[in-house]
């Protein structure tokens, strides 16, 4: 285990944590708040920490899978813990558990909130809630290693330790698209969507922060109605396309910047999300027609919450909890299934899915012809063996988590969509569920107990799951 | 494919079915009712079809694992549609549909009704539909083999298609257990069940079909209060005890019937079985015991539930739906853990939960050391890759019939939980949901749309998900 390495890289990430904290301190200024004293104290602890724990260089740089997991899922528990104090100090979140559930929350761009009322916060926590969205889509690691002195070929196994979906580390090593380059594409779709939204006359700082939020498919409004409350068909078709957008693998626009605009066309996950959408917004337009006065009303609020929730954002504009049980589960099941690998949405990640379909298919093929050879493809090529073991695992794992936090929830004594739907929408990384935690309501009344599970549910969600479980492994631990 | 071997297969099957219903006929003929009449017609369609079709011996007797899944899937839903004849004839459930769920309720061993007064059937419609249970239990086809001219080893394919466990075929194989026997201690157990019940001052009638219900896990009572209408702490003690010996795999029977008790000890899915039910039943007590005179008269109610439950019998001595939500999601989950493989169980079966667990761990131990050779072992032997991705693939193709059923069902606009429990309820051959269909409610409301769905889940997990979905597969037709 090289541990100079893991608080090395820890240190760093903790001084970028401080240094990106005087954006909000910045906003605090602009807006003469004094809450923004405490985002200059958060950044010097974090500064102070960071450098502190990264003072001794490495001599070894080589790092392996293992303390790539441990860096992981101890980047993000780190990134919460200090991310929530500004939030807590200001007491504009009085409880501390209540900030860490809102910065979590905020960080793995799940979008849930314990706030009733959300436009009573001061500007540059509205601001730090939103942005932690952006940095969290992406990745915070996938920054820390943007600028550590030696993106050497380890590094990787943080990044992929980090980054959505099965396949992901050898797409990126494969089209060699470096971490820089992967910020650059995200910055620019972010700062074309804050241009629409100004145009479309929302002011600059809710532009700025919607599109953090839509960047990274996060979901926190600075309204309490959330998008609803700009009642805009502009404003939700300009998230819409943006949602969506954000959904997508990021090789794709890489392949797009290069040139190969074909490359699109040949995806076979871009070519089933977006089937997906369009039959979940068209079953849903069909079942919800008859309580908006237009097809094209209904088309509007259905096409918005496919792309939500697929997506993993969590914007609403519609309280689906009053539409039929039809449209109710369609997005519930696209809850599971989520964005694109290699986005920064949440969820199964449509990739997956693919590949369970396929080794089903290829497995009844088996069953029926015992002894025949069938491989599975995808994306053009082989999936390994030990690829599909992989994703399987992750299947079994997924819905371990998922039973084992509904058990733990349901201590609540709430009811059973509440407590099943909670879970969901944490472990997915989408933002509200039903009833009591479903779109025109929150995580308020959670217990502080449900509100930690909750916690490494999203956690657990944002990291795919098994870095997060390896802290409970003896294997990572043992020498 | 064998055709003549097919058509031979079912022709017999039916004949048998045939033969079954004298039983009700007697139970018609001792109680003076004219209901009997239509099992008689029924018997002479079933044996006049049935000799018609399996006239011709076939020449070649040999079939293959496609064969074996074809005369699987269709012999069930034959067994079905002709079962549901005299029910519906006797217009004592009007409508053929509901007659065809109650049976395939019935065969399934699922046990969820659609009746609302059960008391007001005549007798030997109440004994139908409770041996429904015992034939479903052990399977129909089981029995067809066991009276086949021979018994050769292609039939090994009928079999593994009928019996549920990802491994029974090589345990049954392996201990040269012949299917005679195995209805010998099927039908042991059974008769032991009705002379305690019997001795407990319940009517033979009653014993009778109860313990039908109980040995092959069903869950179909002859009262509209289930198991409760007995109110007797004895009744509720015995048959506690036998729904969770027809949870365990009948193979370790069969070790203690040649004097291998000590095998018994050796079986890791037992310990586990037994443990996963002491700790809910634990858990359960504590959790309702304020709603209870007593912390014993709890434990009498939570552990005769979960035993119900995780057996998948699906008896009701108390309305869990009043419990706190804890208790009842501890329910759910034994809903999908499911009995032992190779019991008369429905359920995920715990030796696949136990399969799942084992191959994360190996894969978390690969993924730290990702150079490390690890295997699965269970029950002392090594899990080759084919089971495990056998065991996977199941776990995905039950997801997906799981959310697909789940859309379906919500057509019918019921709330959330009666949308998810019903489906579970019905896939994992229970019984009882939540809600509307909950332990006091029932499955009349629904939609015959929703039935017929709701029968092809039921058939589809008692047969293990992959004969009834081969159906759909063009790989099985072709030639």
């Amino acid at each position: 285990m090289n541990r100079r390495m893991i608080f090395y890289t820890l240190g760093k990430m903790l001084e970028i944590e401080g240094i990106l904290m005087v954006l909000p301190l910045l906003t605090g200024i602009i807006y003469h708040e004094m809450t923004a004293v405490y985002y200059l104290i958060t950044a010097i602890i974090c500064l102070g920490i960071g450098f502190l724990i990264s003072y001794k260089k490495p001599k070894k740089r080589n790092i392996y899978a293992k303390e790539g997991f441990l860096i992981c899922a101890l980047a993000w528990i780190l990134l919460s813990i200090f991310g929530a104090l500004p939030l807590w100090m200001s007491q504009e979140i009085p409880h501390y558990i209540d900030a860490l559930f809102e910065i979590v929350s905020g960080f793995t761009t799940t979008g849930s909130s314990i706030l009733t009322e959300i436009e009573t916060l001061s500007r540059c926590n509205l601001f730090w809630r939103s942005f932690s969205h952006w940095v969290g889509g992406m990745g915070i690691l996938v920054f820390v290693v943007a600028f550590l002195p030696d993106v050497s070929g380890s590094t990787m196994h943080i990044l992929k330790a980090e980054m959505p979906g099965p396949i992901v580390g050898k797409m990126v090593s494969k089209v060699k698209m470096n971490a820089r380059l992967l910020y650059q594409i995200y910055a620019f779709l972010t700062v074309a969507e804050v241009i629409l939204l100004v145009l479309g006359g929302l002011p600059f700082f809710d532009s700025l922060l919607n599109a953090f939020a839509t960047a990274g498919t996060g979901g926190f409004a600075i309204k309490n109605a959330s998008i609803a409350a700009y009642d805009s068909a502009y404003v939700d078709a300009v998230i819409t396309v943006f949602m969506i957008l954000f959904g997508v693998n990021f090789n794709l626009y890489y392949f797009v910047v290069i040139g190969k605009v074909s490359q699109l066309f040949r995806s076979e996950e871009l070519r089933c999300y977006l089937t997906i959408i369009a039959s979940a917004a068209i079953m849903i337009t069909l079942n919800i027609a008859h309580l908006y006065s237009s097809v094209f009303e209904a088309f509007r609020y259905a096409i918005f919450m496919v792309g939500s929730i697929i997506t993993t954002t969590g914007f609403v504009t519609a309280d689906y909890g009053q539409w039929p049980m039809f449209s109710q589960i369609i997005l519930i099941l696209l809850m599971f299934i989520g964005a694109c690998a290699g986005s920064t949405g949440g969820g199964m990640k449509v990739s997956r899915i693919m590949i369970y379909a396929k080794t089903c298919f290829s497995e009844f093929k088996r069953m029926i012809h015992p002894h025949s050879v069938v491989s599975v493809e995808f994306e053009g090529s082989h999936v390994s063996d030990s690829s599909i073991r992989n994703v399987f695992v992750y299947l079994a794992v997924y819905f371990f988590i998922l039973f084992v936090s509904m058990l733990l929830i349901s201590l609540n004594n709430f009811d059973f969509a509440t407590t099943f739907s909670s879970v969901v929408t944490c472990m997915n990384n989408i933002g509200p569920g039903l009833n009591i935690c479903g779109p025109v309501g929150n995580f308020s009344t959670f217990s502080n107990f449900s509100k930690i599970v909750l916690c490494f549910d999203m956690l657990a969600g944002r990291l795919e799951l098994f870095p997060l479980l390896m802290l409970f492994s003896r294997n990572l631990w043992k020498k």
